[in-house]
């Protein structure tokens, strides 16, 4: 749900409010809208840089974890996945803040963990250029180590509860000093908030590096990706798994939500218009220009209904950029023949385009969570309010009556609701010597 | 509204539950009081470890500007004073996360700034031990500096409203980076929150020691000090304008809002039990020795009712602990003449006490407002929510009687509220050469 859609030219406001990127009110009606379609949470992603392209409506702007906490006072049941960097951050300060809104919330918070990939990002946070990928995900890993640690070394079930004055609230085994000395962090501790509702945050990633699926393998409870192709979902599926199960894992604890752009019509024809007046295209010609030139390709000479050869999608696992997109469309076209005709409509903005009626696009989303290859997914609306209002009123009832989507909260928190185990039982206090 | 309140016993609660200082319901709860009580904001001090002291409430817990965010979404006109430390943050993440709130909760914050004087925060930070007070202030000028910078980089005011698909939402005029080197921060901005509701937030400051005045008087809007005498007040105040002079500020655009702990009771009598309970003391003897004790006094040897020398009070300018509280003692001995059992009576962990009825204590918060030393107070009710009750029940009528406070909240923004001038007046967009 950032700023006014998924859309990069979804700023225009029939009530002439372009800058609803910064109003609260929107983001409120947003977050009501998801929570009345039973979303499991609602979702930013996160550059703390302006971006570049002046055109486009500006995507990150009001601070995650700010706006989801007055989003979290307002609205209740629906979860936060809230992104933070583990490269400009520091681990007690965002340990902390994540477990006081995990408090405020009920136990509704996710901690989306990204190590930033932008020299913009970097040039606001100090005069050292972006570190390289490796580095980047050493210290995302140890950062994810230390906050971890940061939230397990309070908890006040570990001490009998104090009766007058002169008890003590907690002592050195409730809550206990970290003392965590490693590459990129030297931390004490403990944490000033205890144990919450949910014990802690859970753990979101998106990396789709080999280093990324390495750190949500180890790390992730949620793992958020670009997958095209029902194929590519089932092997980065068994990738994760296999990722979890070499970190001792179980991998029946990762749930895969990738993302999902619906874009939903009376019929397929107006939603295909509409695809393409999203971009400012005036028709299918013109959207696939712009797909072509997107991956360097000549439309003129490849022709629209020529089938696209894998090796025309290049990236590298060096690479400072984020390969998932690159790689997301290689396996696609890798596992089935498309023309560029064809995979102008797989695909927005790098994620997985489903258009059409609410039938055909709830038939789709149904597909790949029928075939086990999914566990849901991170639905990425165009515009809001609009498309997410369509998808609620339309799509929803229909995944509804398939048994695939609840309508209402049953569980508490985040982490019963995606069905993970508790990962601080309670242990009984220390009866006292005396 | 710290915690359970400004008493470090105030922990237990009838109800039992004696974790109300993770209880959001308990904040939101003082909130509404505060509200009512029209005060014009909320104040969290903070320290980012958890406190040494384990038999007293732990002062300090929830994030406070997730905690205040919270509060904002669900409390309306009230302002937030939101410390947070200049050593241990970024300026831009920092800036972004104070000007976001200041968007949501529509020109309602005030920014404590702080440097942490405290050897246990900067163990959770690092391996490098706490800087000497001249770096931390340096720092915290430049910090202040910088995100004042950001905070004015982006004013959507400054370029024409979009019209159309690819009209420039902003350029480098209206988004200019601020290219900040300094001594301790390379910053390249701009800011990816635009300016808001009130330009930008207000900028609050404690620090009592010369260089914590000179970064009032150089930054501050509203300063919070531990003054217990008038004459100590006037003498803060003018050294305090001075500073602000020397630094090219007019000095009507400060206000001071020094500590007050109020207890109020039906009778001067109860009120001073009230207070030597509050700290588990069993009468006045047992207040007088702890009262001693505290500043290396021998209260038998010294005798409760011996006038007090001022040199017994010592401080160093460059001792690493904050040197506010030693300093007004010493102040207060100076300029009247005091016993021990006197002194216990005029101040409360450091802030000025106000002990009586609620004639007393409103007589005694009205008599230095009056003489001009003071605009305010930060009033610190040792008991949440029982002492803020009692105040706002009783006490505000009779301020309010006096003339002296609002009974509604006229001016939306704390800028206005405190008569403060806009930071940042509109100027047209630039007109396009086409």
């Amino acid at each position: 749900m950032n700023s006014t859609g998924y859309s990069g030219q979804s700023w225009p406001d029939p009530a002439g409010r372009w800058d609803k990127f910064v109003s609260f009110d929107h983001y409120l009606e947003a977050a009501r809208l998801a929570h009345q379609g039973t979303f499991d949470a609602v979702f930013l992603s996160d550059h703390p840089a302006l971006q570049a392209v002046a055109t486009a409506r500006p995507l990150h702007s009001l601070d995650p974890i700010v706006l989801f906490t007055a989003l979290a006072a307002r609205v209740p049941d629906i979860g936060f996945v809230i992104t933070a960097s583990s490269s400009y951050n520091s681990p007690y300060n965002l340990a902390r803040r994540l477990a006081s809104l995990d408090h405020i919330s009920g136990g509704r918070v996710i901690w989306n963990v990204v190590s930033s990939f932008n020299p913009d990002i970097a040039a606001n946070f100090g005069s050292a250029p972006l570190p390289p990928r490796a580095e980047r995900y050493r210290r995302a890993d140890e950062f994810v180590e230390v906050v971890k640690k940061l939230w397990r070394s309070w908890d006040l079930r570990a001490i009998a509860a104090p009766e007058r004055v002169g008890d003590p609230l907690w002592d050195d085994v409730s809550a206990a000093p970290i003392d965590h000395h490693g590459e990129f962090f030297d931390v004490r501790g403990p944490l000033n908030v205890p144990l919450g509702p949910q014990g802690y945050p859970l753990i979101a990633q998106a990396g789709a590096s080999d280093a990324g699926i390495d750190l949500a393998g180890r790390h992730a409870d949620i793992v958020y990706a670009s997958l095209l192709g029902k194929q590519a979902a089932r092997d980065f599926r068994d990738r994760l798994r296999a990722r979890a199960v070499a970190h001792g894992r179980d991998p029946e604890h990762i749930r895969l939500l990738p993302g999902l752009v619906p874009i939903v019509a009376d019929t397929e024809e107006q939603a295909r218009r509409r695809h393409e007046q999203l971009n400012g295209h005036t028709g299918e010609a013109d959207l696939i220009a712009a797909v072509a030139a997107r991956f360097g390709l000549s439309a003129t000479k490849l022709g629209p209904d020529t089938v696209l050869e894998p090796d025309a999608f290049g990236y590298d696992e060096d690479q400072q950029a984020p390969i998932g997109f690159t790689r997301s469309v290689r396996d696609l076209v890798a596992a089935e023949p498309l023309t560029l005709r064809e995979l102008a409509r797989r695909a927005e903005g790098g994620h997985r385009l489903v258009v059409g009626t609410a039938e055909q696009v709830a038939e789709q989303i149904l597909d790949w969570w029928r075939a086990g290859v999914v566990d849901g997914y991170t639905v990425q609306p165009p515009v809001l309010i609009d498309d997410l209002r369509v998808f609620v009123r339309d799509v929803v009832p229909l995944l509804r009556a398939a048994g695939a989507f609840g309508t209402d909260y049953p569980e508490p928190t985040v982490r019963s609701r995606f069905g993970l185990p508790d990962p601080v039982p309670a242990v009984a206090p220390a009866v006292s010597a005396s």
